[in-house]
């Protein structure tokens, strides 16, 4: 009974035609019949909008569920906490409009009876580490830096190198601007870190970091650069689905703040890339920056590397004691911080959100910073730990880089 | 009410951290508190192991929902129509254990008082068109010529290029094979297409093709080559998420059978691929495959165009009467395949599963070769218009290419 509806949905071609082959002897009526069960499919699934942004950013979220008895949505637009529930037709189609929204690049997910699924009727999703979650662009001014826009676009790679240091062939992302296949030109390269629980593939489905190259680029602000998207997990190869079975180095090299994978970056990554790669070397076309975790990857990339990266953007990251994690602060921080300032960087960036849950954590780098009368420039911008900060980030570091 | 439970597994951390904010003064304390936050959503998220394979390959499937009614589960796995229901234990953990299962990449679906969900405990996800579903690698041998395995693995690239002959700058993937980059070595060319309702991303998400073309080079089975997989719908510049707004060009080329498509891959995608990567040209030297609607582009492409391609693979698609859905069937079918017998080719290969609904297109599209004396293989598979049928193809004619 409860399958009755959702069958509609699910019609299984193949096996349907495997069914009804004996009986429709010719091929041609058996195509016209396959392709009339398609229309109906397509035509069923496009009968369920969701969502539905209209013109002034509302959006209109449907669920057809004629069994469930509870069905709600919660997104990144929203506190924590709340949710919006949506009301039920005679039909069985639940929907509510929300917002409006500002434009935005935002996760959400519906509850069906308390469990959290994705929309069905959305094939968009943006994977942040384990989790999924349905994707929703709201057009406009805000999010015009990460559209997909009719300009030229650079071209993301899915590369597989090997890092003796971590014991690994591991995967990386690289982004090579427009134009790369075609020049002779050699281009400088910005290493960019993920954050905690991402992987390899978190800054461009999640930070649109492509795209936002591409705009910056094509608009003229950003200079054409290769983007080299690591995973910064010292134990993993890939993102989940792409890991080869565990092998036996696999793991060991564990998590953040044993330095293992800031060595891999200078010892495997940068030559990788320097060899395979038609770049500018030297630390005036170094640039790496990163966020959470990979900001505190960027800081020990610097302070441990002088001389290795002249620009250097620090987002949502700060100084702070972690030795309940098992990660010590370094006992010679004033010495490499003061080494650094003696082999020289172009630029030290900072950035903040007032609400990020890290934001002490800044206060303390800066101060510390101070101490060493260490030029930076701060950026504080509003909201918190979250990508939305992270894409604005990159669209105002990268125009200062390489410069 | 009904949100009570799930919330646990929805923390949004960044807030919950901005409401203590205040009260945990010192940066220190938050951190520790985020941290174990962090560790106790892990906690619960791996709490629900889904779908687990068990030893001998059955698999456990659980879903935590204890406000549902009724839970089941579909896969690829199954006949039409068949679920199997998981049952609910008195903590609101619904289960079902079911198999063995044979060594395969399967697609499933959750069922939530009558809602198709995805997985929420499986990260991994794959796209066919704009249906989502959660997949699930058996391991085995069966299985093992496309899993990721401990071997060099080519690079795939998401590539923009323009097509004068559908007015767009569209987005393909390009394989290159271990060893490209660093090599100076000359490659062929191998043309993969998709079937209808896929896009540029079906062959390496669906297909599995990297890998599989990893695996068998890796075993000396076939050459290394590029493998180039197209959008092959002429209206598409990309996979949804990766389009520009539409411009006014867009759509206009309409869908499969206007040869739109099959004229902008000879004009367009292979001077590009031919002046973008270091490969070997002439028929000798290309060779185009594609399944289903990919299958019809294959046989429309090589009858047209005659002398480009040498290693031809038409894949579950048959000559058949599309006259209802606005193709006409070529009046010169006749003359060109004599044409393309003149011209010559060293390899023609046709396969096809019993059960396919085009099964019987398929013996037409043999006895109309036979009438021309047409040299072909025909290879016969079991099952049907399916994926674990185009992967086995894939892995079957790649080793016959370029020999």
């Amino acid at each position: 009974m409860i399958m009755k509806n959702v069958r509609l949905f699910m019609l299984n071609l193949p096996e349907v035609s495997k069914l009804l082959a004996g009986r429709l002897k010719s091929a041609f009526m058996l195509i016209v019949f396959v392709l009339t069960c398609l229309e109906i499919q397509a035509q069923l699934r496009s009968a369920v909008v969701s969502p539905e942004i209209l013109p002034d950013n509302k959006v209109v979220f449907r669920l057809y569920a004629p069994e469930a008895t509870n069905v709600s949505v919660n997104g990144e637009w929203m506190q924590m906490g709340e949710i919006s529930e949506l009301a039920r037709n005679d039909t069985g189609l639940w929907s509510v409009t929300i917002g409006p929204l500002k434009p935005e690049f935002y996760g959400y997910s519906l509850y069906v009876n308390g469990v959290q699924v994705l929309d069905p009727a959305n094939s968009q999703i943006k994977r942040d580490g384990t989790r999924n979650a349905s994707v929703l662009l709201v057009p406009g001014k805000e999010s015009e830096l990460y559209a997909v826009n009719d300009v030229p676009h650079g071209t993301v790679s899915k590369v597989w190198y090997d890092s003796p240091t971590l014991g690994l062939n591991r995967r990386m992302y690289v982004y090579t601007p427009p134009g790369y296949e075609t020049s002779t030109q050699s281009y400088p390269v910005f290493y960019l870190l993920h954050g905690g629980g991402g992987d390899e593939d978190a800054w461009t489905t999640l930070g649109r970091a492509n795209y936002i190259l591409d705009n910056l680029i094509a608009q003229g602000k950003a200079r054409p650069m290769i983007v080299v998207m690591t995973n910064g997990n010292p134990g993993q190869t890939a993102a989940p689905g792409h890991r080869p079975p565990m092998s036996a180095q696999q793991g060991a090299a564990g998590g953040m703040g044993n330095m293992m994978f800031e060595e891999s970056l200078v010892k495997d990554v940068i030559p990788y890339i320097e060899s395979q790669y038609r770049v500018l070397t030297g630390k005036a076309n170094r640039a790496v920056s990163g966020l959470s975790m990979g900001g505190l990857q960027t800081m020990n990339l610097t302070f441990n590397y002088p001389g290795t990266f002249d620009y250097i953007g620090v987002m949502s990251m700060g100084m702070t004691d972690m030795s309940n994690m098992g990660i010590q602060t370094d006992p010679n921080r004033d010495q490499k911080i003061e080494a650094l300032k003696n082999a020289g960087y172009k630029l030290y960036w900072i950035a903040c959100g007032v609400d990020d849950f890290l934001y002490e954590s800044v206060i303390t780098l800066r101060n510390k910073l101070d101490e060493h009368d260490f030029n930076y420039v701060y950026r504080e911008s509003t909201g918190g730990h979250t990508w939305p900060n992270w894409r604005i980030y990159l669209s105002e570091f990268a125009p200062q880089l390489f410069k």
